[in-house]
């Protein structure tokens, strides 16, 4: 399958893992790059380190077709993805000279002082090209193929928007709910045998509980239309012999 | 500082990579760890992959005093973390004997069949001991640093209450917020300058956007009382050195 384009995803950002504040673009990437047929294998949490940020960079961006990251690219000291991006390519990190314009510009229309600390933003690793962020100025920018956005939600949403018309994409994975009324003990056997006899599919169990007692929602995935219907209805005769209601 | 205790965590589950779960265990380990003074470090999520989950909790149970894992701990064929957990410290992966007797008293109990897929829960590498489940019954399991738990989020929530009370746990990062009227690039370079002159501190900055505009709140964090005093203090001479109105 030649055409299975992967992702990975870098969060930074020390107050996500201090439980400060709750990770809300996890999540956002993961839907818009499955809309889109793009594999998000994984995602690692790292804090306002360069030495870790540049670890989990290179990590993946070796492993995956795309790396995507959020945080760290506003004005203060524990802003630190530009220089850490930087450092992953082995490349300075620089004044980005359309960056600097378009900050220079906006703070001047504003009558605010452009300083040293706002300036910060306006930093690449050399040879990056930037990101439009609608929302509020300061650029993200893309090197090789890293993205690095900002970390505040509204932020990364737009630059995101912005990014993903520009990627390959992949055949998407289609998918299909299959509600089980049995509880995941009961057709976990038969269920494995399916997965073993339909392998261009992937069925996933998850466990759910409620006033009725505990079932179970089967989701079939695939990239061909033919292979999930097969696996689909392997499933649903299954549950019939096992006496499922429709 | 020899008395840091650090944390890894690692997100089993296809289903969080696809966007179709959303986690919630991240931001609630965060929190737990936190109030008892470990630092969670680094966090990955990775797909229903033996290799993928061998090589993270293997980086991870390397670098840190402890790894939690959540997620692939059920009965059906897609719950591989037991298995990948055992190839991860080069074990076999058997019944427990007690966790058989566990789950096979629960489900005659119920006179519920336990069958094949129902027994893969009473897995778990060689040596590890178990932690109890008291909302489902099926244990999660601890094997030298690591802890295995399961994905649904009061399932999990249950399991590390029980763990938490066994960790060696740190000095308690303590930190004080301090509400900043201007925004971060206002402040970036004073508080830069701050946290140099601080080192046993760690500030963060958090840019905020409401009806009256950008504004910032600045955290500090400290294992020492004195030193965050120090520092904060020093950040708010700088506010009102700037001018903010208390």
């Amino acid at each position: 399958m030649s055409d299975v384009i992967t992702a990975g995803m870098v969060v930074i950002g020390d107050e996500i893992l201090s439980g400060r504040t709750k990770d809300k673009n996890i999540g956002h990437l993961a839907d818009m790059l499955t809309a889109v047929g793009i594999d998000l294998k994984e995602v690692r949490i790292v804090g306002d380190e360069q030495r870790a940020i540049v670890e989990a960079v290179n990590s993946l961006r070796a492993a995956y077709t795309y790396v995507f990251t959020t945080g760290g690219i506003g004005p203060t000291h524990d802003d630190i993805t530009a220089d850490a991006i930087a450092a992953a390519f082995g490349v300075p990190c620089t004044y980005h000279p359309e960056a600097y314009a378009l900050l220079e510009a906006h703070y001047a229309a504003r009558g605010v002082e452009f300083t040293e600390a706002r300036k910060r933003m306006a930093r690449t690793p050399e040879g990056a090209s930037l990101i439009a962020n609608p929302v509020s100025v300061a650029p993200g920018f893309n090197i090789g193929n890293v993205y690095v956005m900002a970390g505040v939600p509204s932020v990364f949403q737009a630059m995101l928007d912005k990014v993903i018309p520009t990627l390959r994409t992949g055949q998407k994975l289609i998918s299909e709910g299959i509600h089980c009324t049995f509880p995941e003990g009961t057709i976990g056997g038969p269920l494995g045998d399916i997965q073993k006899a339909h392998p261009e599919t992937i069925i996933g169990s998850y466990p759910k509980f409620d006033t009725t007692g505990a079932w179970t929602e089967i989701v079939v995935r695939s990239r061909s239309r033919e292979k999930l219907d097969a696996a689909v209805r392997a499933v649903k005769e299954m549950l019939d012999s096992l006496g499922q209601r429709s």
